[in-house]
């Protein structure tokens, strides 16, 4: 049995705190005095949001800390109150239990902290699993069944079957792999998102526009997946250029692009000059390998680590053991209340 | 020798005409009156616009008409005040020769009616055509040459050319030919460049985005011309769906899609549903091919003459020596003064 012993500083309130875990002992407090009577709607409300996905208020999840369904089940009253109210969340939604809140959030979900006026306690939850928690309390108080508080993993595919819905969703994915950093998920995640969605950026200016992206961090190694619409484009690529009424910065273009072997150009478009040049990559997957995927604005790790290297794979050659889970999940895509009616058949 | 008699009516003032040609008198009057001194310029000034292709107010060039070289020429004092007057214009620039103005527009150039303040003499005048001529008149101005006065037409590619120059580029060229419809330029043209728009825009959505795209009407056929970035794109395509937080429109929408055989989803993607669907055309040729292009908003005889039927084209089979010129035109598209200077050398 290993015990973390975590120190922190004895303050008067908690609007002094010093450390984050300071708050702790007020947290305590307060739940202790308002928990009277609803300790099995509040083990309830958290395996509703466990089964459902949105639970823990980590980087990776998003979703529903602990003291936030505690919260909100005493405020509301029980677990179905909690329910029914949460059933007409709308975006933006402010819930101050000691109507004492002192600063604005925009924030998809606000509920001040009733020992803190200043802290959102929902600051962690994304749009995303706010409305996934709304979904399944308006899917079980239309139909309550046990898959809502424990729903089976989501099936597992094999690299056969892999290989086959990609072929029939008839795209192209790409993954990038590499080593993970050293440190932990709540700072490699929200890297992994951001590095992958300044990736998305380059692959759309460079003509490759895609469906749908998703990141994964496992012990060794993190992947970056994209499914993209195209693996290959036309060589020709349109740059647009200055107004004419930009006097200098027009001659500059013509003067760069007069004598230049481009495919047509400068010609005037709504006042603008445009030129059509050829592109350097017309395949994602060399653009994916190349070292402009460096220069995008990546996480600080991940880029240290893909510095020393990384693994790029197409099509149904991206399929990899260590993130079997990952890859089942991202082509079976759906809310939980579907997954749920999937199986209940409702 | 034919003579088109056109009659008037005589009223005592411009702003009181009763038919559009009852300006005429008016017009020819203040002509008369200012042009003293002005003859040579004002058919220098003419050639330099109809060398350079912005001559003509009419729909398919909308360019400078005669009357508006005339007032402008006179105005600036002579053709060389005139550009280099015009190589300082921005858009939206107004001149008002009488200072007797009393309506606001929102064109590219407005020129004040020196016999009519509420009439806008360069009310045809696009913006294209407007920026071709400021940057006729720079180059000019900075490296004045006889080109700027006779240019020559264009190269007039053959067959085999064109074919390589496609392959070159890399794209795919679609085009769609009908009969031309019994009318005038003046009413065809508006409507095969409207036309063309509303199919440029389901391409786009049905996953077809295009390079560039023109329109050319002859004697015998019109022609709708499509530069596409693909030809074939995957199965799969989004569909967004309503948010989460309007409670009726999302159990609607799950309804109709948890039981169906999509490829993936409903889920929620930043509060919304998404799901992902079967697309009905993957291949942009059949999508041209169909009925759906009748279904977009087409101009009224152009939609007519297509509903008896029209052909499709793909790739070097677009070749068409009735459209020789335009084609040839299409690929090599550049603004007027480029031309001249990759002529000239300078």
């Amino acid at each position: 049995l290993d015990i973390d012993l975590v120190p922190c500083y004895a303050v008067a309130s908690a609007t002094e705190i010093k450390s984050a875990v300071d708050r702790t002992p007020f947290h305590t407090r307060y739940i202790r005095a308002h928990i009277d009577g609803y300790v099995d709607d509040i083990l309830l409300a958290k395996q509703f949001a466990k089964a459902g996905g949105v639970y823990g208020s980590d980087h990776m999840t998003g979703g529903f800390s602990g003291y936030l369904c505690e919260i909100l089940t005493i405020y509301y009253g029980g677990f179905r109150p909690f329910l029914e109210a949460a059933a007409r969340w709308v975006l933006g939604e402010v819930i101050d239990i000691e109507h004492h809140g002192t600063k604005e959030f925009d924030e998809p979900l606000v509920v001040i902290d009733p020992v803190d006026p200043e802290r959102n306690v929902a600051a962690a939850l994304t749009v995303s699993r706010m409305f996934e928690f709304v979904e399944l309390a308006r899917g079980y108080l239309k139909e309550p069944s046990d898959m809502f508080f424990c729903r089976p993993p989501p099936p597992l595919l094999s690299r056969e079957v892999f290989a086959r819905l990609l072929a029939a969703r008839g795209t192209y994915l790409f993954t990038i792999t590499f080593a993970t950093p050293g440190y932990t998920a709540d700072t490699v995640v929200p890297q992994l998102r951001k590095s992958a969605g300044s990736i998305l950026e380059l692959l759309d200016r460079s003509g490759f526009p895609a469906n749908r992206i998703d990141t994964c961090m496992q012990k060794d190694h993190c992947m970056l997946l994209f499914e993209l619409m195209a693996e290959e484009v036309p060589v020709v690529r349109r740059h647009i250029g200055p107004p004419v009424w930009s006097p200098e910065n027009a001659m500059k273009f013509v003067d760069k692009y007069v004598h230049d072997g481009v495919f047509a150009g400068p010609y005037i478009e709504d006042g603008r000059y445009v030129v059509e040049l050829p592109r350097t990559f017309t395949r994602a997957v060399d653009l994916l390998r190349s070292g402009e995927i460096l220069e995008v604005s990546l996480g600080r790790h991940v880029r240290r680590s893909m510095e020393n290297g990384w693994t790029v794979n197409a099509g149904a050659e991206c399929w990899d053991e260590e993130f079997a889970g990952f890859l089942s999940e991202f082509f079976g895509r759906s809310s939980p209340l579907v997954r749920i009616r999937r199986v209940t058949g409702t």
